[in-house]
């Protein structure tokens, strides 16, 4: 009888969730490691995580040779190569390049394991599970502490010559004087559309103007800040989100051009302000769209739990082991 | 035993070429039709294209029973449909929406035929017998009157969701105060850098500035004067060569963190301009990678005599019928 169960595994700078998950996507349990408790050494890392899988699965009611695969997100996870690499925010893969999914299934009783990275491993859920069910080409944007996406082209994963297709988070949108990214590039979508980017058009716009709003009173303004204000009407915070939105719209429109989507998928934190991204989003999209697909390119939202989709994207990986 | 031979076609506004062409890219014989003497009537020019197809699969020494399958390359041609619809530079098809893989198979005593778009062609020939030879993940730009491209994936023209994708000439390199495009939005790539571009870059620099240039004394300015001014060492049209391979190259670079192609390949009439163009192309696109492309993506010419090209990538096509 074929193997009926997968392991799923995101793994982000602080925590990585581990999830068994039956083949209608249903997370039959699951549990947490620290990520970054290791310091530089990765070997050790792989050990806890390895070590938590076989509780997991055990605590499952299941032992290792019920598991058909397991499937990894990760910052860097290269599909190819199996190796997390030069990753900032893991602190045993900053400086170096590791072989994760061999060392995680040498580990693991020889269980296979497939990589990827936590926007690829999204746009997989998603479509095996969420908002991109029963689609073939759609992009993924997730919209968090950055902006990242995984492209699907033909039911696949777009991973390009060397694994690392689907940096849209570095397209560029501003030419002129744009904003230094974390990459070391200017003018990044990311510098602008992500969590930490709108909070940067907070503090530059407060800085410029001096319209009246509540955001005025922080220290520390976050995008959450940004939402609570926009959530009591304030004209500032809806400005931004305006903005915001209409970036991030313009952009959607050349990504459109290049892969022809049925779909724009979006996902993470700042995805939750919807109610104020959407319509500008869809403005922008549809005035930057050929007229070939004008009114015929979906923006919709993730319909995945957040705490589930990473795991469940991380474990649609393994099925095809 | 199987069919040896394809023809392959290559639709433009004022000529249709086609060509008898076997496995090793060699074309056997070749003629051409006009395309624009038959008004807004697709039957009649079908007619004629099939009756020139039959022609020259005579003077090749065949008959149509050897013939594998017809390969069409044409603007606007769907792959999934085999309709050509709404091509401005064709008038059967400037207004209506044309099945012309369909017509024409009945026409040429039910070989089949494969349709695509004229960059696309070339993307499948080049890949095919030119300088994408053994690539799997490439972009094909073509720099002619506008700009075209053809993505190629694991091996496969990308395609999409509705057969369309692949407009890069209609992504945007300016969002403030842009040319208007032949296609009604602004700033797009294609208003900068394809052949009427750069005349249109040459035409506003002359108004503002008094730099003299021999380009000055010239009623009608093309892309050919300009790279005929540059040889001559005129630097007013070395700067827009400059100027146009640096646009080219930024967006070079945000092509690359779409699909992680190998290459980008150039082909068309201002591609011939390599000597001018390559440098600031290069410059440009390595200015604004991300540090895992640096240095890892080639731009590559075409390698195919143009004449011959288009037929050859069209044939391509029909190998896989």
């Amino acid at each position: 009888m074929a193997k009926q169960y997968v392991v799923g595994i995101d793994i982000g700078g602080q925590t990585s969730k581990i999830g068994v998950v039956d083949a209608r996507g249903d997370v039959l349990y699951q549990s947490a490691i620290r990520t970054d408790t290791f310091g530089s050494d990765a070997d050790a890392y792989i050990s806890a995580l390895a070590e938590a899988v076989k509780t997991c699965v055990l605590q499952a009611g299941m032992t290792m040779e019920d598991i058909r695969g397991i499937g990894v997100g990760a910052p860097n996870g290269n599909y190819y190569t199996g190796v997390v690499a030069f990753a900032p925010n893991l602190s045993w893969a900053a400086e170096s390049a590791v072989p994760l999914a061999e060392k995680l299934s040498a580990a693991c009783e020889g269980v296979p394991v497939s990589l990827t990275n936590d926007a690829n491993a999204a746009a997989v859920g998603e479509m095996a599970y969420g908002a991109a069910r029963g689609m073939k080409n759609f992009i993924m944007i997730t919209l968090g502490t950055g902006v990242g996406s995984g492209i699907v082209v033909d039911g696949k994963v777009l991973y390009g010559h060397d694994g690392f297709a689907g940096e849209l988070g570095h397209t560029c949108v501003e030419r002129h004087n744009g904003r230094t990214c974390n990459c070391g590039k200017t003018g990044c979508l990311e510098a602008y559309c992500s969590a930490i980017g709108i909070a940067r058009t907070a503090r530059e716009w407060l800085a410029a103007s001096g319209q009246p709003t509540p955001l005025r009173d922080l220290n520390n303004i976050t995008s959450k800040d940004i939402y609570d204000a926009a959530k009591d009407g304030d004209n500032f915070a809806l400005r931004l989100f305006d903005y915001t939105g209409t970036l991030l719209g313009q952009s959607f429109a050349d990504f459109v051009a290049f892969s022809a989507p049925e779909a724009i998928v979006l996902f993470g934190g700042l995805a939750r302000a919807k109610e104020f991204l959407y319509e500008p989003m869809k403005r922008a999209m549809e005035e930057n769209l050929l007229k070939i697909w004008k009114g015929k390119v979906k923006i919709v939202f993730s319909q995945l739990k957040e705490s589930d989709a990473a795991i469940l994207g991380a474990s649609a990986l393994a099925w095809e082991l």
